[in-house]
């Protein structure tokens, strides 16, 4: 069965666990706790190198990590994935754009406010304010003639974009004057099989 | 023709010079200057809502951003890109590897060395240091048993990962322990058509 190296909390594990889920593909899970430093140990690096969750196991022990990457793999061959050349590129610019220039500031702020690190990086928190809010005012002008983020359906594309920003608010993000943004998330939850963050899919194992 | 907009001294910009020069594939090159804040116009925001290079745009009108993608999009069935499925998926995964934990450090650090900000970033620079020297090292183990990044042969891993650690002398890193990294820049610089990023490749037109 597939593994999920997993952080309950980390929107990155979630875009994978929602995307598994809406697919129907059983997997299995290993919670890591990264306030633990359950992902500093020798034998999570003998898995990955780079020492990040999400990181998905298969059974013949190929392993795949980056969020992202997993998301294209998994998708690959599925209504989560267009076939158009123009769209797959879409697809790929978009969630590089989630990797770059929205997860470091909207999902970073939010994991020092649960991990407590808000006072001692004051004085770099307004500057990753100011760039996560300009992240939200992009997909906010993407939105205003589109109703998901690629050729007009939901793709894998609004998975990852979705994991962090439906969180903003637990990073102090206030979402009141991006009504697109909002409409938008309010439209990726009602898709089928949509499962919460919170939510505790695939079967828990221990590890190691 | 394709239009790339461009700065010379960009990595990310010169990963897309490279990939055009090897394919062969005429461009015209828009120069903007980041550092004179050509990209903060509202004639390149109506371009790139996210005001970053590179962009490349096509005859029709159709633009892409997110060099990553782009690489993807202009290399898709060329030798450039591999067909077998987990091997593109390798290729996504050292790509938002670089794009996530490599870029922010090794780019930054350099970016603050010519643009003159290093005294005011100090205080963080020890850190960004650290995790660029970790990128570094994940990469170093993974060539231990791999001549290029994935499938043993020259893909768009490649030219996304060599783009700024070909450079990163410039942001103060020491490659000299990277001996598995300094001999594969080596294999990437002895490819057909590879070009330095400080060739003047491309036909320079002025914008707008």
């Amino acid at each position: 069965m597939l593994r999920l190296y997993d952080y309950w909390e980390s929107g990155n594990c979630y875009k994978v666990r929602l995307l598994l889920s809406q697919l129907g593909v059983p997997f299995e899970r290993v919670h890591l706790d990264i306030l633990k430093g359950e992902t500093r140990t020798p034998e999570f690096f003998a898995k990955n190198p780079n020492h990040r969750l999400p990181l998905v196991e298969w059974p013949d022990g190929r392993r795949l990590s980056e969020s992202d990457a997993i998301l294209w793999h998994l998708a690959e061959g599925t209504s989560f994935i267009p076939q158009d050349p123009w769209e797959r590129a879409q697809i790929l610019q978009w969630m590089f754009f989630e990797q770059y220039s929205h997860e470091p500031y909207i999902a970073v702020v939010r994991f020092w406010h649960f991990a407590g690190l808000v006072d001692q990086n004051r004085a770099i928190l307004p500057e990753k304010m100011e760039r996560g809010y300009h992240a939200l005012s992009v997909m906010e002008d993407h939105l205003e003639s589109n109703s998901c983020f690629v050729g007009g359906r939901y793709t894998i594309a609004d998975i990852a974009l979705y994991a962090y920003t439906h969180v903003a608010d637990e990073g102090g993000f206030d979402l009141t004057k991006f009504s697109r943004v909002r409409d938008w998330l309010g439209r990726v939850r009602s898709q089928p099989g949509h499962v919460k963050i919170t939510d505790q899919v695939g079967r828990l194992v221990s590890w190691p």
